[in-house]
């Protein structure tokens, strides 16, 4: 393999600040000899992916023991040379080395580049590329098991066979093209159009799943509604302690908080605050009620909150400003159930919890979940999660129904081909086949510094 | 060699939050069949020292694509079997795989465990232990090449030496108390004396040491004293941006900003700020002056700042206030001198610059380095860095001082050596040939996880 990159990247791979270890990766031309010179040992016999243990070394002073392991050209992450350099975690060896590494010719690489280099020597098609970004960021089950799919290929195989679907059907046009002259019709017409409307259901598939493949990425947005004082900010924060108690029984990986995001059986819920509503004045009022109905309406799920201990009457007016559309998607929860000499009614049809004890919260967090109705974890379709993804399919579906609407309207083979055309090059844009300097560097630079 | 622990440990070795890589390292018995369990290649029959790449999966499903590194026993950090899984630096997956690894029976790190383990099974001694935390801690090229010279064993080796001459001094006073009912003396008492006086030299020096070894590690005091409005804050802001500037030359690896720390020439300054100092009625400026005096006290160089705008009678009153070991540490430095229409005395003897158009703070930085009087980066001197280490020194030199009495009074042999075992004993103590699992856990429990 012709590696396309012609000089050497470096990077910090870890993240920063201090820790115990820190990793920093070089990439590309001549990368074994260039550590030569600021490593004790000499690396150019050593077999691939194979580990050194040695110093690194600035003008006779030692920087630090790091341990070095080594992959070969072809056999690495970007498919070039590569040495990945595992010092101790502290800012001045970071710095140090990174500043070695530069003064002997390499550059610091770009956001995304190591996965743009892979991308580049063919480890990855670009979707697969982008999916490595997506595992990162991924921070419940769903969101990471769709992210693992692509990057294993899943989106990228179905791809590869409505691509190939298409070049057929577009070399049965192009052999009538040839003939032109000679007004042949090679291609069954009746056969084309089974097979365009395969390939249209099949991406519109595709297309609808981004509805889902989005949410899972980006977290199901849930708003909570209700009068003041309902307890809307007891119940998030019911919400977000249990969660965080889950996540710091294991030691030393406490997340940064999000104080609004909480996963629900591997599923990321974005909980929408509505807490800015306060009944002070009717005209105030009246904005908070426009504020929520907003909400709302951006919401998956509503949960509308009502308070045991007040009047119900005074705290249902809301439910009738919402539209039809929204009403369907509201919880009911009746709150505050641990006040029981002040209760004032309970509902069968409700789910009853206390946000402040901590009664019913499971129930309530199953009732979330189910309402979804979103089951990813438990089949393997594939999910569009990539907005471009998403906008090109949208137009490789464009351009496929202009080709059945010409085969309907018995356009010549010459116009025909024109859309098909198209629709392969919006199709390649997906992984790769075809792309441009800008695409790239659009896409790679929003990838972290490392990757 | 036998390894003392019986369980097996895992912690994220790099920082935490989202990265292109994090590294988990785990520890310990039966490491290699763990790791089997959760990944899909089998690692028994591999080398050392190699990399594998494959999948980490779970129950089936593939949590992410990694790179595992191989030690064997006594060929790893802790000289114990350990495997380093090098994966995608999601949250997500970090908390999975090491939740894998404790459902297989591992548990999670304590802090500095992986370091106690290498000490307790003989790869470091205890000061080069303790060494591996100021060396991921260090800022300044100073307290970084004074750590890495404690790791690679420079303390260790002087710290042996001394037990040896100790040892040898022992051995002949313990040679007398075998035969102390002969009343036999083997030991040439002026040859004692003369070994005696040789170790406390040594290790007075080590403990004389301290007092830079300290600043170096802990960053060299310095305060800014002057009237107010004389430009303290701005030429505070011009030194930190100046350095912000060059450490973010490297991007990616820009370093928390610790607002009032400045590395000149590899060594880590304290700036300490008196900018509270406000003169309003004669109380508070009193108040003033004397927070100021304390805080030169408590620094090793003081920066006076004048004002070349203002009468220079008004800003030298403080100098006054100041003891004579304290007025020693000035440094006057006359600022404001780009108001060249306003100026109203300048002076020979001292630097002039301004804070605000960045002049003269070069040769201002030169002149705070110099009257350090400190130069650890050109040679090779041990100095005591570790508040510990300096204390058991102190110890030891005081049961030396004690034997030195002794010999002088003519003490018996007997009473000579309980000191001489003493002295020994807070000797061990630094190294570790003395142990205590407080101690121990003391030491280690100030690490970060993962090291």
């Amino acid at each position: 393999m012709n590696n396309i990159n012609n000089d050497t990247i470096c990077a910090l791979a870890t993240g920063g600040g201090i820790s115990a270890i820190a990793l920093i990766r070089i990439s590309g031309r001549n990368t074994i000899d260039i550590v030569n010179k600021i490593f004790s040992k000499n690396l150019s016999n050593k077999e691939t992916h194979t580990v050194h243990f040695g110093n690194i070394i600035d003008n006779k002073n030692i920087i630090d023991e790091v341990v070095i392991t080594l992959f070969h050209k072809n056999q690495s992450y970007t498919g070039e040379e590569t040495v990945e350099i595992s010092c101790h975690g502290s800012k001045y060896i970071q710095n140090k080395i990174l500043e070695l590494l530069i003064n002997n010719g390499v550059r610091m690489a770009n956001s995304g580049e190591y996965t743009m280099r892979a991308f580049q020597n063919g480890k990855l098609d670009l979707s697969q590329a982008e999916s490595v970004a997506d595992l990162i960021k991924a921070e419940s089950e769903a969101a990471h098991k769709t992210a693992i799919q692509h990057l294993r290929g899943g989106f990228s195989k179905k791809l590869k066979l409505l691509r190939q679907k298409l070049i057929d059907f577009a070399s049965l046009i192009e052999l009538e093209l040839d003939f032109s002259e000679e007004d042949v019709e090679f291609a069954d017409r009746t056969q084309l159009n089974k097979l365009l409307n395969e390939l249209k259901t099949e991406i519109s598939s595709l297309i609808n799943s981004f509805k889902i493949g989005n949410v899972i990425k980006n977290g199901i947005p849930v708003a909570i509604l209700g009068a003041p004082n309902v307890g809307k900010s007891t119940l998030l924060n019911t919400l977000l302690n249990e969660e965080k108690a889950i996540v710091s029984n294991i030691a030393g990986t406490t997340r940064d908080s999000i104080e609004d995001e909480i996963i629900i059986n591997g599923y990321n819920f974005r909980f929408i605050d509505t807490a800015g509503i306060r009944k002070t004045d009717d005209t105030i009022e009246n904005l908070g009620i426009n504020r929520a109905i907003s909400h709302a309406k951006n919401s998956s799920i509503i949960i509308y909150l009502l308070d045991a201990s007040e009047n119900i009457e005074n705290q249902i007016n809301n439910i009738n400003n919402l539209s039809k559309k929204d009403q369907s998607k509201i919880i009911k929860v009746i709150n505050k159930i641990d006040l029981s000499n002040k209760i004032k009614f309970i509902h069968n049809g409700c789910l009853h919890i206390s946000a402040k004890k901590n009664i019913g919260i499971d129930e309530l967090k199953n009732k979330i979940f189910d309402f979804t109705n979103i089951n990813v974890l438990d089949n393997s379709n594939t999910i569009v999660t990539n907005q471009r993804h998403y906008e090109q399919l949208k137009k490789t579906l464009n351009e496929l129904e202009l080709v059945i609407e010409g085969l309907g309207n018995e356009l010549s083979s010459d116009l025909l081909a024109i859309n098909i055309k198209q629709s392969l090059f919006h199709l390649g844009l997906i992984t790769g086949e075809v792309s441009t300097d800008d695409l790239l560097s659009n896409i790679f630079g929003k990838f972290c510094i490392g990757k």
